[in-house]
């Protein structure tokens, strides 16, 4: 892990950029340490330098915990292959024209996600030898990549996970093979995530301490108090 | 409004019994005043003085709200006629043999909400009088009584409801006027309360500031930390 820039924030936190080989990711350490450590995956249309990302992650640095972030193969600022890219534009003339998107999405997610779980696991790897990060250590964010990190990966013990409407099947049946505490937040009218589809998956996880959390709106819609109901989340069973 | 009996608890808490003509109450209030109100209106089947309604009144008082709770015409300890006897007799034997329990629950309900709201409205010009208790008011509980209290009822600014599978028509239908914010809670596997239904209702809400929560377990299974979950929703509204 190869740390290329390093800011220092209000509150002790410090933010680092680094890279892992190829993996490009971002670091947050609260003052504090060794702290507890949130992965924060982000949907993979987003780079990790998102606005809204980057403010949850300093949010929850200041409250203590270390968060980690990578653009994952084929996600954020990562080069697509040409299949990728035509897969991306297939899905959304598809959405915009109201068309069944099941397959396209499967095609397309379905190995984005299993890309993205190896870099995952070998970043969690780096993090953990890391004297400022202690641990549990928490996911946050993106179901589908969720799903499959808490599944294989042991090290994690509570996630959160957002939207979830669209899953590729192979996550869709592992739900029931997730057990660890879990926080799933949804928008009531999640413009890309149908809304059963995201009731149903809560339902299937495999989990007795589950909660959900659903707020009227779009997609990027989710108000602030969630950010800080998260934290809350990560306190009781990280801390 | 007159006290009969006083209590102080840790933290500076007072917790009073009070009638007003024929409606018992229990307020509770903060040592700082005049605080802000919370109306906890219990469902129908629990007396006020259940054990979990006092603790989590006792904890928001605690945490600087008055409280308050009574036993409504033919709720909690409060006698009942023949026919509500009856009433629940039948509910409760129609849910044990699955069969529906639709009619018999309006039946039952709906003339229970009615006869509850000019009993509450009363108790608030009461609370609203006393020196201790400032407002603004917020409403905490029982769906089917919420949603007609706020209709009717200006002065409630936001509202926290339960559960909510089974609301009288008159109720589902007034849920779209329903416009101050909200926190709806279920239990995701709510015996009394289909899950369906419970996820309709939060759908026809007319406010555009809404959220739901949801955990897995029985109707009476609503883990604790809902209860903080609860008070930092009436801290955005009320404070």
């Amino acid at each position: 892990m190869h740390f290329t820039s390093e800011l220092r924030l209000d509150g002790g936190v410090l933010e680092r950029e680094f890279t892992l080989g190829e993996i490009p990711g971002t670091l947050w350490t609260p003052g504090s340490e060794p702290a507890p450590l949130i992965l924060m995956a982000h949907n993979n249309g987003l780079p990790k330098g998102d606005s809204r990302l980057v403010a949850r992650a300093r949010h929850s640095a200041a409250h203590g915990y270390a968060v980690a972030t990578i653009d994952a193969r084929g996600c954020g600022d990562r080069p697509r292959s040409a299949a990728d890219e035509q897969a991306r534009a297939d899905l959304r003339r598809a959405m915009q024209a109201g068309e069944p998107v099941d397959e396209i999405f499967e095609s397309f997610i379905g190995p984005l996600v299993e890309k993205a779980v190896p870099e995952w696991r070998t970043t969690l790897d780096a993090l953990l030898s890391l004297p400022e990060i202690g641990g549990p250590v928490g996911f946050s964010g993106w179901t589908a990549l969720g799903i499959r990190l808490v599944v294989v990966e042991p090290r994690i013990a509570a996630a959160g996970f957002f939207a979830g409407g669209y899953v590729p099947r192979a996550q869709r049946e592992e739900a029931r093979q997730v057990t660890v505490p879990l926080l799933f937040l949804l928008q009531w009218d999640d413009e890309g995530n149908p809304r059963q589809r995201a009731l149903d998956l809560f339902d299937a996880f495999g989990t007795k301490e589950k909660t959900l959390h659903a707020n009227l709106g779009g997609h990027t819609g989710t108000p602030w108090f969630e950010a800080e109901d998260g934290g809350r989340f990560y306190d009781r069973h990280l801390r």
